[in-house]
């Protein structure tokens, strides 16, 4: 059998990123957008995006601070229970989506909603619905912290009852629930991040703790990651690759309250090659990384193709810029694939 | 109802302790040898203690570190496969125990059996039942992080039962499961962290991630702490106090990777106090932090007694000597109970 020695991936999305603002926006922009054709920005900044101003506002930043040829920030606004038919309508071609956050549950979310009751969330859901926005949702409860995800599956099917013509994307599933779950409703989506194709609680705090690989939602059980990798692999149409690559500064990660986030975006494409070249899907990637989102949020893009190598890709130690610096997964690690070129 | 204001402990025991060795040893043998009567004494050094001659110098280095007046180090072996008899007969009257660890469990057990087949361990657990000896045990597989404990059982039972006389002790449990079994079998017992008592994987990894909480075993599931805390707060007679407090430098736990155990040694007699307080159980505390112990051991203690008084006692930052540095559970936060007097 001849090896196969490079791979092309087309058009590539990140459809669940965060890229932060100021110095931060400036190191993590470029290493998306130079790959990337595009990627769902998520919008808990501090405060949060909620008006039309600080939409465009932050829009323009990331296009100050990106590649601007073929990317695409495709930027959300952070859910209230309390916006109009009227303000959504007119901000509606601006956005891809809006992002729900639970209160609490993650980096920046102290502001999300207070109650997943759906008679307190209908005005806006009835809204984005009649509207076509979709709905992406961090969904975890606040319970003990390898159950949130599984606690939150009844939420998600009231949710895809009572709308059932709201598209709603789970956000970064690592659960064999959601996964089966995805099945169940037709109005259900997800996106899956890389790390959690790849690691389990035990990477996490298994052997010594490793501050660098945790994130929220926590990485789960292996059975759990057979599920999402599964899935993956087989390019579901309904999943989507979100890297929910979350850059923290090094030194709030390796402290006494280390903060949650694991860093992927520019590794993102030569492990995800590694991985279904690994078990022999790499036909697959291209609906996993780009396709599947393509048909799901009805996108349409400018031709970008990223030209892989079978080559040793040394991952850095870090990226910085300024005073930011920020420690990748597999940092100083090897990949078995390189970026030869993008056109 | 009257407020008690002060409490008395008496001859309290620690029975899991790490004191390490060198500028480590100088640093945390007096926080433990100046309120404790005595403490068994974990022998995974580098090299492990494995010798006469390593146990009695290490025995010797230890008293030199700490309050030789009223404190007795409970000095323990390294379990190995080709112990002998005769050395096990000549040894038996300077140690308390021998502790076995799985290889690659924890914090230097690489040299620990490679394998839990009874017919292996055998003849040295023979000449323990012969002559005595205590085993201790830390009970975990190399299985999913969570599961390491419970998948451990069947293990202890099949031990129990094989050796009918020999005293074991599941060390440092975390799990309902391993309390459920204390009841099954007359030659089962087990230590209990303070910790455990204490926090879920919530509190370790359920908001930010906190290093100084991070152990093994890891602290488990909500059902998980509440059994352990039941028992121990009715003092189960067959479970005994062991804070396998672990002393790891300050740059090894805020670090890429995080060495496991917390540091409780100079605020367990505090904080016990204020747990069995709180619960209305006071009464019992005697018994799980000393009487119980004395029972399985058949200890005799010279007389000990730790005065408590319900003030503030603010817990330092940290804890310095030379070099060494090391960082405490609830550093920096306000325990309800001081010591008053040790006499």
């Amino acid at each position: 059998m001849e090896e196969i020695s490079t791979f092309e991936i087309h058009e590539p999305l990140d459809m669940h990123l965060h890229l932060r603002d100021g110095d931060m926006l400036s190191l993590v922009g470029p290493l998306t957008s130079q790959t990337f054709s595009g990627a769902l920005i998520m919008p808990n900044l501090v405060p949060p995006i909620t008006t039309k101003e600080a939409l465009l506002a932050y829009k323009e930043r990331i296009n100050e601070a990106c590649y601007k040829d073929k990317f695409e920030p495709l930027v959300t606004l952070f859910f209230k229970n309390d916006y109009t038919y009227e303000f959504l309508n007119d901000i509606k071609d601006q956005i891809i989506g809006i992002k729900l956050y639970p209160a609490g549950v993650t980096t920046n979310s102290e502001t999300g909603v207070s109650s997943m009751d759906i008679e307190v969330l209908r005005p806006t859901l009835e809204s984005m619905s009649k509207l076509g926005i979709p709905l992406c949702i961090h969904g975890e409860t606040n319970g003990f912290v390898m159950d949130r995800e599984k606690e939150f599956m009844p939420i998600y099917e009231s949710l895809a009852v009572a709308f059932p013509k709201l598209k709603i994307i789970m956000e970064h599933i690592t659960t064999k629930d959601a996964i089966e779950l995805l099945d169940k409703y037709d109005n259900l989506y997800a996106t899956v991040t890389m790390h959690h194709l790849l690691i389990t609680l035990d990477d996490v705090a298994g052997g010594m703790l490793k501050p660098h690989l945790f994130c929220k939602p926590i990485a789960k059980r292996p059975e759990d990651r057979t599920a999402l990798l599964s899935a993956a692999l087989k390019a579901h149409p309904k999943l989507m690759f979100g890297s929910d690559s979350a850059p923290h500064p090094k030194h709030k990660k390796e402290s006494c309250g280390c903060a949650a986030g694991v860093f992927t975006s520019p590794i993102a494409l030569q492990v995800l090659t590694q991985l279904f070249e690994k078990h022999g899907c790499l036909d697959n990637l291209n609906k996993f990384i780009s396709l599947n989102a393509q048909k799901i949020y009805n996108l349409n893009l400018a031709k970008k193709t990223i030209k892989l190598i079978k080559k040793d890709f040394v991952v850095p130690t870090a990226y910085e810029y300024k005073n930011e610096s920020v420690i990748p997964m597999y940092a100083g690690e090897i990949i078995s694939w390189s970026i030869m070129s993008i056109n």
